[in-house]
């Protein structure tokens, strides 16, 4: 892949078909507002399949799994070895994501970025690992130059592949033990808000835990606060083998003009990294659910963004994105298939 | 059916089913409370069926349709010819509710209840007229005893028919113009809200109207306020058709054990009489979304409902609980699906 790819201009959304569609929307037999955020998610999915009925028929589902270096700072309530044992699970079927991708026709994709323990051979695993792990952040930058540009371009080549596979839209997930902490580090380093507004329990740790997680991510900024003027050195510095995979997958989505649904905390953080890497992306983010973890919020705020669901889920894997696959597709099939007030010779308002 | 069978027991719950589920949910590859209000949705639909791994196989929608005598006091933003054209709309599939009820391959039929304007003989339709509209609610009772036992039969008997067809999920759907004017007066004399808090736009009036619609309800309230100590003769004097079918139907499902998903605010009026009438059928009830209707964040309230959806929609139909229907298979599929920690080898919580 070409360097520096990532700063490539993204597509842009198509103004006709929006137009059409938002014109369609006010002819369909209701009235006109009623249908809430579906009406717009019908518009704006027109704007970037360039079509007035857009639809979403092939999804594609892709879990970038990666160990980060920041787990020895003891950040976690889970052992490191369950980012492999995950990747096992993914590979099984066993996962929340993978049920969610099943009951929803979705193409699904587990990717191995690098694990501290063995992950067994398993043909459904796509293995492109990078190192065991990320550096730990605290003391030096989680990835080395070469190792940034690995990590995105995995994330580019999953779109590229979903492409190839005609999906119609995107679906970033992850699996990390410590990587709510690379999260928050990147968050709080990207909107200069306080580690402690955004950290929180992850996979559930407890309160005493959580200051310690604070402090370690205080620790981390101090360490790099000469170097994080540029986001994607931010990224290098504070990021890890699967945020950068998942920014990486956004960026080229954008630049390709496919949709990507973005899932909780982890994925938002990577989404928000890569609109700052490049200001275009955000054109074509959807955004799934507000996450119960803290920090969400405030980067969903940062990013503009008004998910669909609020289900106080905090699973990651991209499970929350792959719930609100039906709500995509209603908002399509409503747009498509309803009658006009003319087809079906109802009265409009008076 | 029986006279006065709405005062009947309610089915109980399973308290065992409940627990099983509850400790599967523990045990699922997670960190434990991750999947939020699908675990618990997941373990009370297992409470309800009296199983530890619940099931949403099949799913019927029906909509109750009837035109209401208080839109002659001019309270609505569309002609009330629309609700028998809607019905046809109904029949023919173009109507939002049915676009959903076939994404998610449920049943669905339309029963008229009785309209002003003529209803096209439709096979599709199930006809169950009981007068042409309800009365003017302003100036006398808007049914007649005789007539609100055959709506809330009409309600019971759509139960009866879905309970036949194996239906795991009951959903009610209304239509009717002028029904936000009887779901906002009936829950003003239920909850002693003013009808100045609980009145919207509905269709979609101006706030000229919309003063004008608060006028006629207080004006309603008045007439009848020496009459409003019985939840039942509140739903006869204040109440339409449709709606009376709705709580009929939602006090039957409790009392055969069949889990409803509660639509927006006039649904969510229904369920109140229904709770009114008999306390119990509370346990069966599941709430679908949050409309913009104003009022039904307040009706919400005294059900102690917390719906799972806020999409700013205000159709009726059902269409708010259709679109919810996926959640629901998805908390049933994630928690019969996924593999457990010992199943998948996945270490637990330090």
């Amino acid at each position: 892949m070409a360097e520096q790819w990532w700063f490539d201009q993204v597509k842009s959304l198509n103004e006709e078909a929006r137009q059409q569609a938002f014109d369609r929307q006010n002819q369909l037999t209701k009235p006109a507002g009623s249908l809430g955020c579906l009406e717009q998610l019908a518009v704006q999915l027109a704007s970037m399949q360039g079509v007035a009925k857009p639809q979403l028929k092939n999804i594609q589902i892709s879990v970038f799994a990666a160990d980060h270096g920041v787990a020895e700072e003891g950040v976690s309530a889970f052992p490191q070895a369950v980012t492999a044992q995950m990747i096992a699970n993914f590979a099984h079927g066993g996962a929340a994501v993978c049920v969610l991708a099943r009951q929803h026709q979705a193409g699904f994709e587990v990717i191995n970025l690098g694990t501290v323990a063995e992950v067994a051979d398993l043909p459904a695993v796509r293995t492109e690992v990078i190192a065991r792990s990320s550096a730990n952040f605290c003391v030096q930058a989680a990835m080395t130059e070469s190792q940034l540009q690995r990590a995105l371009d995995s994330g580019a080549s999953a779109i590229d592949r979903a492409q190839e596979k005609g999906a119609a839209l995107f679906v970033g997930g992850e699996m990390g033990i410590a990587n709510t902490t690379s999260a928050t580090a990147l968050s709080a380093a990207l909107t200069q808000l306080n580690p402690s507004q955004l950290a929180g329990p992850g996979t559930g740790i407890g309160s005493e835990k959580l200051n310690h997680k604070v402090a370690v991510i205080e620790r981390a900024l101090n360490y790099h606060r000469d170097s994080l003027q540029q986001p994607i050195e931010v990224l290098r510095r504070l990021g890890g083998f699967e945020i950068a995979a998942l920014a990486g997958a956004y960026i080229r989505a954008g630049q390709i003009g496919m949709p990507v649904l973005v899932d909780g905390f982890i994925s938002s953080a990577a989404a928000l990294v890569a609109t700052r890497v490049n200001a275009g992306v955000r054109d074509w983010l959807l955004f799934s659910h507000n996450s119960a973890e803290p920090g969400h919020q405030l980067v969903l705020a940062e990013l503009e963004a008004h998910p669909l669901l609020d289900l106080q889920m905090r699973l990651g894997e991209g499970s929350g994105a792959a719930l609100a696959i039906p709500l995509l597709r209603s908002a399509c099939e409503l747009h498509s298939q309803m009658a006009t007030f003319e087809e079906a010779s109802v009265a409009e308002k008076q």
